[in-house]
């Protein structure tokens, strides 16, 4: 079994949208800290929608993600910060920014269609001397072979890891292998897998990603993250040591950062409620929510049909009209 | 694939649990009826502890569960009303009544060690011409080959399905498969799994399940059960539609009954919070769990300590001195 296994912890900026963006220095210093006295050898801190995400589009950030990152930085004495981009919400030089107090890694994050527009980002990443990562986000959209050909692109551009990111929680772990291991087999950087919870096969799915040769991980402290959350950390790290593999990582010390730092600023459980499942089962962005149900209440139909249709036809972001031109044709068939 | 899976709702009886035996008649009845439109074939009405539960020691029920089942059993036009009956707990009289009112289903659960104690129960339940079943509780605790005898002993006594059922959460995939297809292999009945989600893996494990060969499956709407809770029914029909299996259930029907029925008398989310982690991760009954918390505040230890190493010994109901015991053993070590 893999020694070595490198987990990411995404609570300070997949939990962000969790807790609407509203992270303050005492909560992200206690949480750092924690991470960093476990043993995590990478956690992230930035918006929700990576750096630069604070808007109204994207929501406001409480406290401007610099300070946040800043904070980290300062507890982590083992750990190392990583922070999210995605070109066209976050600029090179936010990126500058962040490296410029401490952060150590970046993930350059794009649909899993668009590595394209990653190519200069990822070139500063390196230039920078950050730790680079890929991303390609909503995995589950394209077959084998199109997230094969942008992960070369990726690592062309000289990404040291690509990620299949399941955005959707929409992938089971038949599909995840089939992913991992044709980027295994084709690329020669790291593999990357980042799990959401809303199909109930997080942990899973992660278990099948590693299996098939992934040695970069995410999770969340009690799922903390978008939708139904993330692979849960403190389980998936008991569940790692019971499967015999080595994370290095101290598990009660993460369990009590779960529990006394992350379990306290909860707005909301991280259940699997009747819109994340819909969502991952759609296998749809979760901001197409709201759109659908207020096309469901105008025309009169059922928002879960509008959503598959939405899935079955691969809609993307910025294509939020068609979630109306669905609905309507719902009410004529 | 098989085309003839069995899902049995338990949200009505190891939701008791986690509702502290609260369940009042209309609430049972609006269940009943949601699950019945859904199309779900078997769902169990009792205390979180089977028939007679309701006691000081177990807890008191609000509302006699006689009158809860007789209330689903007016709803369930399509669907059959199961009871759950641990001997010792509940009695010979106690299922005669539950069969005069219009339960169809009686599941005889013992401790995996212990099917023994049940066969005049299996018996009777076979006399009264109930669907009726064995369940092997705690199946983590001990090697495949003791849960074959014990699956055995509970088929010679007439028992139509036998039950591997994961009360503390704790089995890997690898394990339920292992479990599964064992009896699979030895035994002419169908065979059945359970799961708890304490270590993040019900719905994996019952997927495995389904792969080796169960074809009665236990599900709870909202994960509503006991510690983490169980396999979530209305996430599970949607996965297996997704993997290609056919379980004749309205999945949108079957939605509504989580979302606007349970979700609303839900007294706690069913996170994977401290505790229940620690209990799967420990594999130890979850009853052990205040007292463990008592023995670590007197001894000044972990009582994760306490838990693992009541785990590794195996530790069964009844032995709550050891724990105790235990606590000062770790004090002096």
């Amino acid at each position: 079994m893999s020694q070595s296994l490198n987990i990411l912890d995404v609570s300070l900026r997949d939990g962000s949208h969790s807790v609407r963006h509203s992270f303050t220095v005492e909560q992200v210093r206690a949480a750092a800290k924690g991470l960093n006295a476990a043993g995590v050898r990478y956690f992230e801190v930035t918006h929700g929608d990576g750096l630069g995400g604070s808007s109204l589009q994207y929501g406001l950030s409480k406290v401007d993600e610099l300070k946040l990152i800043e904070a980290a930085v300062e507890e982590a004495t083992f750990s190392e910060v990583s922070v999210l981009l995605i070109p066209g919400i976050g600029t090179k030089q936010d990126l500058q920014a962040a490296a410029s107090i401490g952060a150590k890694m970046v993930r350059v994050a794009t649909h899993v269609t668009e590595a394209d527009v990653a190519a200069q980002h990822i070139g500063l990443g390196r230039e920078l001397g950050l730790k680079t990562v890929g991303f390609l986000m909503m995995a589950h959209m394209t077959p084998v072979e199109k997230i094969v050909e942008q992960a070369k692109l990726f690592e062309s551009y000289g990404a040291e890891v690509v990620y299949v990111t399941d955005s959707a929680g929409a992938l089971l772990p038949h599909e995840v292998t089939a992913r991992v291991a044709a980027l295994k087999d084709t690329l020669q950087c790291d593999i990357g897998f980042h799990a959401h919870n809303n199909l109930s096969m997080a942990l899973a799915n992660t278990i099948a990603a590693i299996e098939a040769g992934a040695n970069y991980i995410d999770g969340s402290l009690r799922a903390l993250g978008a939708g139904a959350g993330n692979t849960q950390t403190e389980v998936m790290v008991a569940v790692l040591e019971k499967l015999g593999y080595q994370t290095g990582i101290d598990l009660y010390k993460l369990m009590d950062v779960a529990n006394e730092v992350i379990a306290p600023l909860m707005q909301q459980p991280q259940e699997i409620s009747g819109s994340s499942l819909v969502l991952g089962y759609a296998g749809v962005y979760s901001s197409f929510l709201l759109h659908a149900q207020k096309a469901a209440q105008q025309f009169g139909v059922d928002e879960r049909d509008i959503l598959m249709e939405l899935g079955q036809r691969k809609t993307v972001g910025g294509q939020e009209d068609l979630i109306y031109e669905v609905a309507q044709q719902l009410v004529k068939a």
